[in-house]
């Protein structure tokens, strides 16, 4: 039988709120056995560009990642905040080791093609060493990704913190049953986006197929959920959505999503 | 018998120099065996500060860090040189794992009591966790350190690049046969400060006293030097001090310490 992994995605909401942060790393650091944690951005970077002067471009909430981006990116996700989310860790007693993909080729991607938009240097995933993780997991380390990837020829690339999550807990199925949680500022994915508390507690393909087709899915939400059934179809035990109460298992309010 | 290793800082010059790093960073790659980079900072942190519109200040060539300038270093060294240098590796097919000594708890420091001079949020190193780092050695990996640790309660600290690598070398000593190399902008240690060629071939540390008595060695030499004294009384095997060129041990002109 396989050992159990626990998958868990804080969004940039979480990183941005000293509270919740502290929260979600208790909760993570109290999970027993083994755990990867991704982390998103949040505000941290925009606002570092500001500083230095030049401004964010966005297209569809995604970052059109410049040079200058990309350098502040890499500061902010893998230097400022793995290091904090790391070192806060390891105060609870939690043996967490900060990685980008870069770190041990732990996590290859190539530079998105340009198409109608240039993402610049936003990187697609082609590759994740299931291997060298489980190693870490071995030796008893709680591995931290920043959204930060590369292309194997020194080129580092901005990778979605959603799609590294899902595609992390797919390529470490075959090595265990895996949960994969994705937190964020929502209780689960609302039936009225007006109405906080009305979460659907069970999500299907069929009903997530309809409420696309009737637009009732925030655009935010739709990749982050096509990256939740992508897990769930490609062998991850189980996914939920929902705030950072579902790292503990507490929380009541939530949506599970199956198949 | 025990394995090699070969424990190599590079100093903020061959950062700063895109050329000299990158001669640098092949000539690592090409170490066979096991292997440990530790990177110093460089400029960037100070050119990063000054754009974000404060100034660093520094006693005895030291920094004093406050917390604007803990993040800026924690977002260069670890983030922006950290990674890029990984990724660089990652190209030449050395299989490099960035950390902080927060990672894996590798590096544990204190904060620098407050003397005459309060250095803010600088560490001393109180433990280096060896035989975590054995085992990144044993996965065939090839840790890069940047000069960030943590105290264990949360706290990163800004820690000197020359004492992490002497620390790193004696710590792994008791596991490998370890050989210590100091890289730097200059051949060696010079017999004459104004001769760049002028080379002490051999240093002992009767001639290392001589020469601190008679106010020979540089200021920002003395430092490199007692830790470089430090680690051959602690049971390393081999101390050499140059630049970038005895990576690969084709260097004539450097400077080999003895006891």
């Amino acid at each position: 039988m396989k050992s159990k992994l626990k998958v868990v995605k804080i969004g940039g909401n979480i990183i941005d709120d000293p509270a919740s942060l502290d929260k979600a790393l208790k909760d993570f650091a109290n999970i027993h056995g083994n755990k990867i944690l991704v982390h998103g951005g949040g505000k941290m970077a925009t606002e570092m560009s500001a500083k230095l002067g030049f401004e964010t471009k966005m297209s569809n909430g995604r970052r059109i990642t410049t040079t200058q981006d990309l350098e502040v990116v890499t500061m902010v996700y893998a230097g400022l905040i793995n290091k904090k989310i790391v070192a806060n860790l390891q105060s609870l007693n939690c043996n967490a080791l900060g990685l980008s993909g870069a770190d041990a080729n732990c996590i290859v991607s190539e530079k998105r093609p340009i198409g109608e938009i240039n993402f610049g240097f936003a990187g697609d995933i082609k590759m994740v060493n299931a291997q060298i993780i489980d190693g870490f997991l071995k030796q008893g380390l709680a591995p931290v990704f920043c959204a930060i990837t590369h292309n194997q020829s020194g080129q580092l690339l901005n990778t979605n913190a959603d799609t590294i999550a899902s595609t992390m807990a797919v390529a470490m199925s075959r090595h265990y049953e895996t949960e994969l949680d994705f937190c964020f500022e929502k209780k689960g994915v609302l039936q009225n986006m007006d109405d906080s508390q009305s979460v659907i507690p069970v999500l299907d393909f069929k009903l997530y197929n309809k409420l696309v087709k009737e637009s009732r899915v925030h655009s935010g939400m739709l990749p982050k959920l096509q990256m939740a059934f992508d897990a769930l179809k490609n062998n991850v035990s189980n996914v939920i959505i929902g705030d950072a109460g579902i790292i503990n298992g507490t929380d009541e309010l939530c949506t599970k999503l199956v198949l």
